[in-house]
């Protein structure tokens, strides 16, 4: 599939409201076009086409953005370190190009960007391959100038992307991390054929349980009419929930002018949690696995000092826990690494309907450009 | 020196009407106390005594904490990759000790803590040892858990810290790092003889330049007044600056509950730039230096969007940038190592006055324990 960088005019809202609800609901499909350049669902196994670079030999990999996109970076992160085995370092571009970053040799710079344009994201990319590095280029339009510049480009195939707030290019970005996390363990053998089986089976059935999530909308509409009258919004999560935690918040932020933090879970005792009363709803984003229980465990603490929460997890993660909570979300279970494409899913339908409460501009919020193309 | 964690009530507020005021004050003193111990000033040289490890030959140092320890962390990432050429990568304790790390060989693992009992930090120093990592310790208590555990000890001789919110913990805990990474990169050879004189100069001017910064306490407490009345406040900064608006945004929530986040100031266009109007606060830490014009750009978009701009800055910086700022603090030139040492100060500062006019219990802030020795 090649997609062209098509301007806003030429692209219709088709029945929604604004292009951000399309986009949101356009994710199934466009999650499973990039799925399906990089796996073989027949087979259960990862296809990654004509790598110009050798993971196996790979010292370190280097995954740097802005914004929504180094979201989606944090959780390759943990995605990459747990099933490739490779150190990953993260950095905001914006950051890393004015440090002095020591680069390993023979290391792996990747570079994420809807546009492929961001002004700090291109200049370290520059930096990066000057400084020998091999450089690879995740952007959604292919004829863009990282695409042009890197030694290897991914497409996301979200197609083009109206609303400034970022939805389907965020969750297009992490299939194709996902499917690079997998495919880099399986040539290394940290990885072995039924792992990949089982994860590659994950990967293939996110776009239909995304649609799933999809039917919670009228809900989330519900919970967003509460959240429209908070001030401040806290989200938390741990391990890849964190930048879930993180990409909710934006969101929230971005569009609907709320105040709204992420936090790693674990920290919440380390400050914000002076922040919370009853006047500061907290969002938890706790799917079932390793994490649940020290997650929960932050949730009471807050719900002891007043704080009311709006969580999200799985039947299993419900049933002893959403008494507790003001409100709910039932998501699908599923394996470990489908959890952060589908928690994305409420956390952006929930800044929608927050912000079309509160009459914002969704589409166009205010002070906001879709791509950053000065520093 | 040996200090003992003596409990609050064998120390006295002297004539401050709060610890966390007296602490405040204390930090020429105590960070002069530290510096003693890592430096030799008359002949500006770096002193560190019997390291169990060889800086020479380490692969990676791992920095690990939680909450304003952890921004020290950060901080000391800047100063070890700059100065001394060694990669460093830097984690909040309650993700690292749940994900899957990859640890390099030879690497030296770096714990950071006021008490030395912090939960999951002690989990993760445990986790290295276990792992093979060379660990080290940076703690105020030399009684502690961690000083016990750790093959090597730095202590911070910040004194007992009484106050609920870590002030002068955090800078004795910065002016050991600044040693540490000015002695591995003396004797890994990445700073020369002459270098060495001119930081250490710099680091032993600390403790006068921050007696020069506390005579603002009156301006900044007028500063408060007005700040005591926003619902939210952005702190911006960039590179060893990054970390201290996160610090000065930390300090805000924990003790005014005002909501006031940090943020790296390359990323305000990413999003959180959407929330700010007039009624949102930012302060802008920006000391002159080779970031100075792209933190005031930045500063420039927020004030064009209706932002009202505390800055932080010295003489030559605030020249030309005062009149569009609300307000401005003046503080010393200085090198930029010693940049986040003094930065600590006003934002310390401006986050006790606020407070102090809101009439929160600012030694005991609402929810929070002085050392998180559980999960």
């Amino acid at each position: 599939v090649t997609l062209s960088a098509a301007t806003g005019a030429l692209v219709d809202k088709g029945n929604h409201r604004h292009f951000m609800l399309k986009e949101i609901y356009e994710q199934p499909t466009v999650v499973g076009q990039t799925l399906s350049s990089y796996i073989d669902p027949l087979n259960l196994r990862i296809v990654l086409q004509d790598l110009c670079f050798d993971p196996k030999t790979i010292s370190r990999v280097t995954l740097i953005a802005c914004g929504t996109s180094y979201y989606a970076a944090m959780v390759a992160k943990y995605w990459i370190e747990h099933y490739a085995h490779i150190p990953v370092d993260v950095d905001i571009a914006s950051e890393f190009r004015y440090r002095a970053p020591v680069l390993s040799q023979g290391g792996l710079a990747v570079f994420i960007s809807q546009s492929g344009e961001t002004a700090d994201t291109l200049a370290a990319l520059r930096h990066c391959k000057q400084a020998g590095q091999t450089v690879a280029a995740i952007v959604n339009v292919p004829e863009s100038t990282m695409a042009r510049e890197a030694d290897m480009v991914f497409p996301i195939h979200a197609g083009p992307e109206i609303g400034v707030a970022s939805t389907k290019a965020f969750t297009c970005q992490l299939s194709v991390l996902a499917a690079l996390a997998i495919g880099f363990g399986v040539l290394r053998k940290t990885i072995d054929r039924s792992l990949e089986a089982t994860l590659v089976q994950a990967l293939s059935e996110v776009p239909s349980r995304m649609a799933e999530v999809l039917h919670h909308d009228e809900k989330l509409r519900d919970i967003a009419a509460d959240l429209a009258n908070a001030r401040d919004v806290l989200y938390l999560g741990r391990g890849t929930d964190y930048p879930i935690a993180l990409e909710g918040a934006l969101k929230l932020k971005e569009i609907s002018y709320i105040h709204a933090e992420g936090y790693a879970a674990g920290e919440l005792k380390h400050g914000p949690i002076a922040l919370i009363d009853q006047a500061v709803p907290i969002v938890v984003i706790a799917p079932m696995g390793p994490l649940f229980e020290k997650t929960v465990s932050n949730m009471e603490e807050a719900i002891a000092r007043g704080g009311k929460v709006i969580l999200m997890s799985c039947k299993d993660g419900l049933k002893n826990h959403s008494d507790m909570a003001m409100a709910s979300i039932e998501l699908p279970q599923v394996h470990p690494m489908a959890t952060p494409l589908l928690y994305a899913l409420p956390v952006q339908l929930l800044a929608y309907h927050t912000a079309v409460h509160k009459g914002t501009d969704v589409d166009q919020p205010r002070n906001l450009a879709k791509s950053v193309t000065v520093e």
